[in-house]
């Protein structure tokens, strides 16, 4: 790690002393710096403007070893590197859009899934594949969480038609309200929607229980579950073994080599995707091309490399500045929630890759404009200065033809004047913003914006010398609920049927656990109908359970 | 103010100095502090546990003045003060769910607003208000920004039956691919569908946009605009004139004593929620309950006390620590949003009450839980410690029948193993969180959480001496939008017609504007047909541009 030197820390902070021009930039053009910091791919339709981050001109020469060891670290990665040394494990998401670049055992396996699941979709649409009563599927269910489940929401909702060949509909939590109240949208439908389960380790609980919640769906109206269930899973699995063993309709392959974040262009995304009549080719063309732009520009003509220097400038390399993200059209709203699990899950690590508790990330939010301006936009002007802003904007306004709202000017015209209108205030009172501009939303494009934002996060991560694959933090939680339930059962089991009860302490101390937890339990018990409150105490020491 | 001498800032820190009890959970139980900080209100099926903030006891004493403040403050807001000094306004949201509590003369309009808004909903269910074609209405469309979308967008995500009376789609913003896609979506059903145009001021670009949009949605397939078009506006308004000019099917009045983000449960939030089935009363009757127990409580049992003293420990009185909102429970996922709006929009200023430049505010975001758990609560755990979480745990797991997805465990069950394993985790860490606790999610429940974060916006404001109820940092935006579009319409009459094209820089020379501002009308023009690029050259200045 190159910066991590008194000299280079100190080399750094030179590149990244707050300029003056942006409390200047009320009376005199900026139209030089923009230029000097404007990037545009014309091909790609795509351009990044970063003249509005704080930044000086000697970042780039402050950073320059940095900079190389992240084009080193991306080149070995690219060709096959345990890039994610904590799991030991290849980082793949870059050959699913150009199987070329993979290891040759890979290749084959790549192009197959992806031909397969445009074959699935294309006989789901021919109806060469049928629903168990004859008909033609009619929508997809996909149960999925985290990755599984993100993806696929963006794709539906910022490059699918208005009115799609199959509906979606989506179980991702373990919420039983929620996924009945999909179920009752559904309704009677559910004879002839398919359900996709996705998981690439197989055992993700939430999604167990969804397809457990949606096989019961299924049976309630009489109708076989086995049919209409397709497996997404890493090959010998838990769940690949059940859809064997149970004989579901189709099983795609995930792989070890994909995280949940980057899967949209695995199986995990392109069946979905291609059922919704997305242009799926399209989609990982627009990648494709984002990454053979960022894989050989130099780092003041890179996108990527741009935009992972303005991260590190504006939070000083530690994460000081929130990244807020704000699409000016409302397709892209979920590409906010998205990036959000990109940068926040690849970046937020305790541990550096030597081992040092680093603390590391950028807070993620946003949804899109002009819509929040009417939110917190307020506090971006005025409030505290611990953001910086990332302004999309798309220069095509709609496909049908348009009108004026007023002579001369269109809504489409409103909303670039409220996007730039926007910047320009945030700008005056020296609020930093990074602007990208593409031409249009569709497929392309959102594989251009994908591919950037994947390749910005393993630049970043070698600037601050962190694993951007790994999610060890979560296993906590994880571990934490499974001891939590396992508790509970021995709750459960150790009420008794009569009497007046007994306290939250009592019970915790007979079985050797924490009361407060030990209480919660029996709280939630209770709202369901499993426990009986004999009596509700003043504190909750005094509250005393009874078994039903 | 009265936290603001030395003397205060001193005492106070001594209130906030983090414990170090967070670090020693992993082995000692918490049962006697989270008993010590935890409040119920069984009635209101509410409780809040601020046992894992990292504040110590003396908080209370420390902030005695400034709590003893907050207090008479709502005591005179809600007795019809000019609570919002800079527009010389009085805050009203608190009266519309009690309007005894109302000034006198403005008791009979809330009373018959409220009335007259479920008898409209009451007719159009019943068939006495029908569609042009005689038909009964089947769809509302709610054309509105900020408050007047998301106010109506969290009742119908989080309280509407599954499949509700009328189904409900938005116009949120000017974004003509947006508005294509939701007229789309409707389609023939346009027929039957009632359009509420909402906007306080009546002059909302976006809301103004919507409505044109939407109007000519319905002249597209005949149908007559006016008939199905409801206005909800300022008496007077712009808006307001143009309903009674065009005679739209019903006026509704707002009032300029309620704000956007606050007006849920005025006619701009009721409206649309009685369409779909929801029990307004209810609705308000659990906000007016809430308000009556955080009116009368002392600090130490007041959840909205509670609430703003965590927020202002959390972030030192300054917003350093962002809140991350975890709602349990997919019908809350627009909660977090709804909180991102309520909070940053009040407490995001630039100048306190005795105009001091302060930059207040808190950043707020969060979607649902365990979903999030997938996504950036890794980051939570591992990364950068610059938030509070504040976690929403609902009892209640469905109103219908639940099964066990492994022996003794319901997908229920995990949502709250989850959500407790997850609070561990981030403790287990240092992280801090607020636990709210609420039996079931209801129009009741939703009123008593609405009501819960409005007052405790109210009283932190005081906290922190700023004015929660005026926006003036959006007005910037607004006018420099203004701007950008008045030139471009210069920009547009002043380009050749024929000829080799003009460039930017010399166009905006001519007219006397920024040449950057002009190159982005012209791509945007460009883009949309309405410019045509002679040459695209090296850098924007060699740009050339013609008229089409």
């Amino acid at each position: 790690m190159l910066i991590k030197g008194r000299k280079c820390t100190r080399e750094l902070h030179r590149g990244i002393v707050h300029a003056s021009w942006l409390s200047m930039s009320n009376t005199s053009s900026l139209w030089p710096r923009f230029q000097k910091y404007f990037v545009r791919l014309p091909k790609l339709g795509f351009a990044i403007d970063i003249s509005r981050m704080t930044f000086e001109d000697d970042l780039f020469d402050a950073m320059a070893p940095s900079i190389e060891k992240a084009f080193a670290d991306m080149k070995a990665l690219e060709a096959g590197a345990i890039s994610n040394p904590d799991e030991g494990r290849m980082v793949g998401h870059y050959w699913l859009r150009n199987s070329s670049l993979a290891p040759a055992d890979l290749r084959a396996e790549i192009d197959d899934t992806l031909e397969a699941t445009l074959k699935f979709a294309e006989d789901v649409h021919g109806g060469v594949i049928k629903a168990a009563n004859g008909q033609k599927f009619t929508r997809v269910l996909v149960v999925g969480i985290g990755g599984s489940a993100l993806g696929p929401q963006l794709v539906a909702q910022s490059i699918t038609p208005a009115n799609p060949p199959l509906q979606i509909s989506f179980f991702d939590n373990t919420d039983p309200d929620g996924m009945d109240r999909v179920v009752a949208q559904i309704g009677a439908e559910i004879a002839t929607t398919v359900t996709l389960v996705i998981s690439k380790s197989g055992g993700t609980k939430e999604t167990r229980n969804g397809m457990l919640e949606a096989a019961a769906a299924y049976q309630a109206q009489g109708v076989d579950f086995t049919k209409h269930a397709v497996a997404v899973t890493g090959v010998g699995s838990e769940l690949d073994k059940y859809a064997i063993a149970q004989g579901w309709l189709a099983r795609f392959p995930m792989w070890d080599w994909v995280g949940g974040r980057t899967s949209v262009m695995s199986a995990v995304g392109t069946i979905a995707a291609a059922l919704q009549g997305v242009d799926v080719r399209g989609f990982l063309a627009g990648a494709a091309a984002m990454d053979a732009e960022t894989r050989t520009r130099s780092a003041r003509q890179n996108p990527a490399m741009l935009l992972a220097l303005m991260w590190f400038s504006a939070g000083k390399g530690k994460g000081a500045k929130d990244m807020v993200v704000l699409p000016y059209k409302d397709r892209l709203v979920l590409f906010s929630k998205y990036l959000q699990q990109l940068v926040m899950e690849s970046l937020g690590k305790e541990h550096d890759l030597d081992g040092k508790v680093v603390n590391q990330g950028i807070a993620v939010y946003g949804n899109k404009g002009s819509t929040d301006q009417h939110a917190y936009v307020q506090q971006l002007r005025d409030g505290v200065n611990n953001f910086f802003a990332t302004f999309i904007e798309v220069r095509k306004d709609r496909d049908t033809a348009g009108f004026e709202v007023e002579p001369g000017f269109t809504s489409g015209d409103y909303l670039q004047g409220f996007l730039r209108g926007t910047r320009k205030a945030l700008a005056d009172k020296g609020r930093e913003s990074v602007t990208l501009s593409i031409d249009e939303v569709s497929a392309y494009s959102l594989g251009v914006l994908v591919g950037l934002f994947e390749r910005t996060v393993s630049f970043y991560a070698t600037l601050v010398n962190v694993n951007a694959y790994h999610q060890p933090g979560v296993e906590a939680g994880k571990k934490a609920a499974t001891d939590f339930l396992k508790q509970m059962g021995q709750v459960l089991a150790s009420l008794p049927a009569s009497g007046s009860g007994v306290t939250a302490d009592a019970l915790a101390g007979q079985i050797g656990i924490d009361p407060e937890d030990a209480w919660h339990m029996l709280s939630h018990l209770s709202a369901n109908g499993r426990v009986k409150i004999a009596t509700l105490g003043e504190t909750p020491s005094a509250d005393q359970f009874l078994r039903v």
